[in-house]
């Protein structure tokens, strides 16, 4: 990567650690008032973590997965690869029903399975080898997407994200914070803002202290005055992840995204989503063809256990939105950058 | 006020109850969960109320504090007014001391003040009449308002609200509430959204509670889901209050009705302010003369008394925000309805 930046110097959180012998998850059940980590002693502990949202975020939890499967190699004995993997199958069957909707933990389990085929008595180190493949190529990749997301920021800019897309959600440095990251890195970006995030308040409960961690001051607002921030001028860039991107750029996200990109495009405020080349999907064509998944009316009826609403009250609680093509000014991903994505310019991008 | 409405059957709360011996403040402070009454049998009792936000909404401030005038009157002997006036004047004082800032406290103190004024033996009966009369005419100005506001809106509608600006906050029916309140009792209304309305949560604790009990079902939403409920289709109008309008339309309201606005321009939903002419600031050319108030960032740091971020974390919290007239489609009050307000439409209803 043809960059001088520090990183390093801003990139301490390490969600997932493998420490030769077991593998310490950091619990985000319980940030940001402790931290602590599950230890995990075999794969079925690992799966455990993953359904139990001690890990979270599709990058972190694909990762965790992958070392599940080196603890599942070390209960068993095998000749070669092939005989490893007959052995192990009911551990990944169990991995990879954890979170049966997760994309990233069936493609770790995938990869997992082909370090295995054809291995021969080294099948372990194999093992071992691919785990860590996939993790460090998830952190160069969130390292690059924050070069060249960066460098679309003009030096003193204010920027404000929304959720949690940061070294929490994968194995490091994060994608949108990542590139919040490298720009603080570079000194572009001078101010960052973060949203709280209802209903779950990923922003206020994780971005935030992980920016904190890092050295990087961010000021949280109420996601509802993200518009009059705009108009005081404090931001240049709204800086976000993705949950899927289709073909012609249309980019689904957590739920009050959408309302982000309207507010930029009417302040002039640009519009950056960052995200692996994973999360596009060509076969989607665009927004209209994805369904809004909606989620228990009951997280509106509180925060964490504590009640705020009365008995018997409706709400309409849908977990993401999508943000059409013509309000995103770019699209980060590791393999480049699509300014004013278009299906043409998607294809030629991520097109086979 | 010419109008067939049932307006009985959606208008069962009322905060303030004068029982002819003493006045009964709903707990605001209590609810959704426990609908308690502070009973004051003396005037200092009624500013502790005030002061301690057991009831809160500028209009109904005032209203206590004209009951308020009332139970100081019993306290003392006086053969006139003017002589009653005199020696109930340090009561006075202390009510107006209750909320300074609070513009109808200190109207209605005015109101009662004249009522003393030249009255004769009969200046309890006097006092009474003054404040049942600041009761009535604010909850007529609210069903005048609900009606002018309702007509604007075509039947089968569906309405999206903001914060509490409901019986809770007036002597009864509200201001955009009670517009959403005829809106319904004529069939106009079919469906009504309310917003969290982050960090006090009042439209999660206050509005759809005060609805619940008119029988009148809403349906809450995370402030940031607004855009995307509006890309639905399922709401035809925004319907929010105001605590300052400006001389060209400007209104400033809670924080987060300016991102409302610009989404419902985005997708050609209207936009209505509901509120007293008293409300209106020709005085104030438009919202750039206006400062926006930041409050305790500690508002952000959790919910009700439960922490939800890290220590040492910056939060930017302004109160409230400025809506440009060119984003409302109508503002409505007791005097009528200025429809795209500009200078020369607000000037020709509300000059002198």
């Amino acid at each position: 990567m043809d960059t001088t930046f520090d990183f390093d110097r801003y990139d301490h959180i390490r969600p997932i650690l493998w420490t030769g012998q077991a593998l310490e998850l950091l619990d985000q059940r319980k940030l940001p008032f402790a931290v602590e980590h599950v230890t995990c002693d075999d794969s079925d502990q690992v799966a455990q973590a993953i359904r139990d949202l001690a890990v979270r975020g599709a990058p972190a939890i694909g990762i965790a997965a992958a070392w599940g499967v080196v603890l599942a190699g070390r209960a068993v004995d095998a000749a070669d690869g092939d005989e490893a993997l007959r052995r192990i199958e009911p551990a990944l069957q169990r991995l990879n029903a954890a979170r049966p909707t997760a994309v990233n933990l069936a493609w770790a389990l995938a990869r997992m399975r082909r370090a295995l085929a054809g291995a021969g008595g080294d099948w372990r180190q194999a093992l071992e080898r691919q785990a860590q493949a996939i993790n460090d190529e998830d952190l160069a990749a969130n390292r690059h997407m924050g070069a060249l997301g960066a460098a679309l920021v003009a030096p003193g800019s204010g920027v404000l994200t929304h959720c949690n897309t940061g070294s929490l959600a994968t194995a490091g440095f994060g994608t949108a914070l990542g590139v919040i990251r490298a720009g603080v890195a570079e000194g572009r970006i001078a101010k960052v803002f973060a949203g709280e995030t209802r209903p779950w308040l990923q922003g206020a409960r994780l971005t935030v202290w992980e920016l904190q961690q890092d050295g990087i001051d961010a000021t949280l607002i109420a996601d509802s005055a993200a518009a009059h921030l705009m108009k005081t001028g404090a931001v240049q860039w709204i800086v976000v992840g993705a949950d899927r991107i289709c073909a012609n750029g249309d980019t689904a996200n957590k739920i009050g995204t959408y309302a982000l990109a309207i507010a930029a495009r009417h302040h002039g405020v640009k519009f950056m989503v960052v995200a692996p080349s994973s999360t596009v999907d060509l076969d989607t064509p665009d927004g209209a063809a994805i369904e809004i998944e909606q989620r228990d009316p009951g997280e509106l009826h509180g925060v964490g256990g504590m009640r705020t609403v009365a008995e018997g009250i409706a709400a309409w609680n849908p977990v993401f939105d999508v943000t059409p093509a013509a309000l995103i000014d770019a699209i980060v991903t590791e393999k480049g950058v699509v300014e004013q994505p278009d299906t043409a310019k998607m294809r030629a991008l991520f097109g086979a």
